[in-house]
């Protein structure tokens, strides 16, 4: 008797129960997709290695499917689709090697659906063939997905163990459906943190993923799992979602490119989520992870070239306005090249920059300049704290809910929380008990925040405002903290775009070190190579231009 | 001593103070556009006339003045006022001495302003003139507001003896700012109720609005001025805002048109509100009352061509998308006619419709049909309950403001709380006592509402919804109660236009007598002559396919 209680204990933990989920997941990567050891022998989180050769060195991908996964971005991977140059089965065969690759030396899927995947890409290439035409714009392209979104027949446990019991999902969310109607392939879904609410994608279920610049670092969150996928090519799209940086801060630590549109703008409905239903305020929404600026707006206006309302009514309905090249909002064109006005807000004092990330920033400023474009630094026209305040309303926003469901969802289960909750939220909100005057002046502050931003806007006749996207590079696991950077876009829900640009150099970035307290810590050596970027803040529902100006920026920078 | 004190207290009664405060009001009324006693004669509460004629009869008003304000929507008079046909003076003199005398009858307004809006006109004029061509799409016409809004140099006590005190607005609001941006004329602002929660316009500071109809009849609220006032045609156009019901109502009531477009079109920034600042949940929204659809279109295109964001934050940054006559969302063309699918609610067995209004419905259902469209009623796919919980939901949402600011505003001057506000609540809230929760659980709960509307569109294809305005016509000064019918589409955040369809008819409602409880009561012979209307409910942010397809209907019904 003891002995059958202490086993049946024993399989039932915790512990033993994820063990269990981890090995039925990882068993349904196919024998000859499973990596030789010596790709594997020297992966984990405390690993120097960058694995972002792997897939090409490990000989599991053919050449062609080297060629499709790595030389395309999805504007031009969806013409050879729709010119019937490539089919999907392939096209969807070598982006589920890729992304089983990426999974064995990053973990960055959740759930794998790769026969699902390859049955619906057989689908596409079928209905090519016989009707002539494609099932829509992104007919046969394979789009991941953050484990949040709810896929037909598949399980949405976002990392929480109590949620390992629930149903697979009986629908697709709306995002999913109208990815389906587009003639997409969904194929994987990605790993985030427990709790969905640090920038550590880690949690008990998937366990951590690692950023495959370099291992140790992080690969930030909560869409982390997009941002290592992403980076390792193992998917051409991925869709995040954002309500403090959660798309931004992945796409930005692995070096892609991630847009948070202005809320409402691209469906959320059907998301599993850890927050309690009903909450207000500052809102979460889905965005794309992408190569490309050019990727993101083709995406954008894919999905908004469908009646999204029609599936959920969380949506602003309002279609995507396709802007010329280069887009005319407030800018002057000179012999069709777009001039901008953007706003710097270099840094708060509070957060200072990185090294590396002063000088990605500063470099992003010379050169925008020498383009012809205006900037125009805001420290001088900002009141003292604004961004400290906005992230305080930020995290007093999602301390609200008095039932504090998501720690309930953790605890039911008896699961431990993972280190990064500790440093992923403000002390000072520790013993916060929330109450309905609070409601009220959460809201009155964020209009304030948002006024003054507005004024900002219309005083410097803005484009747009070039900021960090985080204050430090990727940094160690469980290091990254608060994301003042991205929170502030929230705060105001502006949109949002985060653009790679430049690399940790600790020979370069030298000089630009401070006798400053760096919050988190400084540490050249292990950043060396991490990825720096730039994030760049449209005009509310103007998401269109932003995208556009992006573009503009881009070219800017690559001169 | 003794006497002293009791004429400083007797002087200084919230109750004298608001007799200064309204002589000092009247006496703003040049003399020459005072009416003779003939026509004031038995103007009250409790008369039985009807004012309509007395502008065309008192002799104030010139044959072009009556021309003016007679026989031109604001399409046509625009046209006037750019091609130098008439000038902004005159119009503007004709619709200030035709405000005066409808306020002399009907007590519409609060502030007027005659002298600021005829320097203004002939500013209009000189502009005109001097450039050759228009200040904007609203050049030199007069627009009413209600006394909410803020124009500088302006009090906005809204009703409140405890306002009265406040300084004069130190700066227009931000559609103010944008209708002078556009050329127009400001000229008064007009009578609202007590706390604006309710739907007769009755306070202590200017008294109560009286429907022009019928003096007897409430002119309903909390627009109640503008819709008295655009009834009287003192004014062309007239902006109110809406909550509950506070546009639909006062225009139904009076029989004038009246849009709430979705909530954050127009621009609602700086408002004098009685509600506290920072709420949440169902938000308040401008829009026109108007004589014609034609010149709401006109109005909503006029003001959405502005960057309306550059002086509000609150709006949804979205232009006006014009519409090619007939509209072509859902509906099929044929030979150039659109036939729309549109759903009906008929009523809410809780809320019976009075027999003008179930005749004006049935009737509008006949025609529609007859013209083609489909009308598909909606009853049997509704929930049972569903417009009920929906309103309490709605009014439970007004209720969750711990510091109750409303009443403590009546509170601070002493002032008697109006009649009306004890029957414009729902009593089981009387003793409600809000917590976090509940905001969670009302935004739940919308969010239902709002998902069983859009599948309800979606399965049915429906353009629109059908639905009463209110369950009666205007009824007698206090006897308004709950407006179920308009409440549930604030909660829902749809737009909505009312349209002003028949008349009560006591000879041919009898037909539509039936055994109910009417609330409130029926009462055939106060009502006889009463304004009837239907309500019709477009698709969130479809305002622009709303109001085309209300053209659609009223060519429909005028058949």
């Amino acid at each position: 008797m003891h002995e059958e209680t202490e086993s049946t204990l024993r399989t039932n933990t915790w512990q033993s129960r994820t063990q269990r989920y981890r090995e039925a997941a990882a068993a349904k990567i196919p024998e000859a997709w499973r990596l030789d050891k010596q790709f594997t022998e020297d992966v984990g989180p405390t690993s120097q290695r960058s694995v972002l050769d792997v897939p090409s060195k490990c000989g599991i991908l053919t050449d062609e499917e080297l060629d499709i996964t790595e030389n395309f971005d999805i504007v031009a991977l969806l013409e050879r689709l729709a010119q019937g140059a490539v089919s999907s089965e392939a096209v969807t065969t070598a982006f589920c090697k890729r992304a089983a690759i990426a999974q064995q030396v990053t973990n960055c899927l959740t759930e794998t659906f790769f026969d699902q995947a390859l049955a619906r890409a057989k689908e596409c290439d079928a209905y090519l063939s016989s009707e002539k035409k494609t099932m829509g714009p992104l007919h046969g392209l394979p789009v991941s997905l953050k484990d949040s979104f709810t896929v037909k027949g598949i399980a949405s446990t976002i990392g929480f163990v109590s949620f390992m019991d629930h149903p697979v999902a009986d629908d697709d969310g709306a995002l999913p459906k109208i990815l389906l109607a587009l003639g997409a392939v969904l194929y994987v879904k990605t790993n985030i943190p427990q709790s969905l609410m640090t920038a550590d994608s880690d949690n008990n279920v998937f366990g951590r993923v690692l950023n495959p610049n370099k291992l140790l670092l992080g690969a930030g969150g909560s869409s982390g799992g997009e941002g290592a996928l992403l980076a390792m090519k193992g998917s051409p799209i991925g869709v995040g979602t954002d309500i403090a940086g959660s798309i931004r801060i992945p796409a930005y630590v692995n070096g892609t490119y991630g847009l948070k549109p202005t809320s409402g703008r691209v469906p959320y409905g059907g998301q599993k989520g850890p927050a309690r239903a009903g909450s207000f305020g500052i809102m979460p929404c889905a965005g794309p992870l992408a190569r490309s600026v050019r990727d993101i707006e083709y995406f954008m206006r894919a999905v908004l070239s469908f009646d999204c309302w029609t599936l959920d009514e969380g949506v602003i309905a309002v279609p995507w306005r396709q802007q010329d090249a280069p887009a005319a909002s407030q800018g002057t064109e000179e012999q069709g090249k777009k001039t901008l006005a953007l706003g710097l807000i270099l840094e708060d004092p509070k957060y200072p920059l990185h090294p590396p990330v002063l000088r990605t920033l500063k470099t992003a400023r010379a050169k925008l300049e020498e383009a012809g474009h205006k900037v125009i630094d805001l420290a001088p026209y900002l009141p003292p704290g604004l961004i400290n305040d906005a992230n305080e309303s930020g995290y007093t926003n999602f301390a609200m809910d008095p039932a504090k469901t998501s720690l309930g969802h953790i605890n039911r289960s008896g699961e431990a929380i993972v280190p990064s909750i500790l440093t992923g939220s403000l002390p000072e909100l520790k013993h916060f008990q929330p109450s309905v005057d609070d409601v009220f002046r959460l809201n009155v502050e964020r209009q304030r925040f948002k006024s003054i931003f507005r004024e900002l806007y219309v005083k410097h006749k803005l484009d747009g405002v070039v900021l960090p996207t985080y204050q430090g590079t990727a940094v160690k696991h469980d290091m990254y903290g608060l994301p003042p950077y991205t929170l502030l876009v929230n705060v105001l829900d502006y949109p949002s775009i985060t653009l790679p640009y430049m690399k940790a150099d600790k020979g370069l970035d030298v000089d630009f070190r401070r006798d400053v307290t760096y919050i988190p810590p400084y540490v050249p050596d292990e950043v060396e190579g991490a990825p720096c970027g730039i994030q760049l803040m449209g005009r509310p529902m103007r998401d269109e231009e932003l995208v556009a100006d992006a573009q503009v920026i881009v070219d800017a920078l690559a001169e």
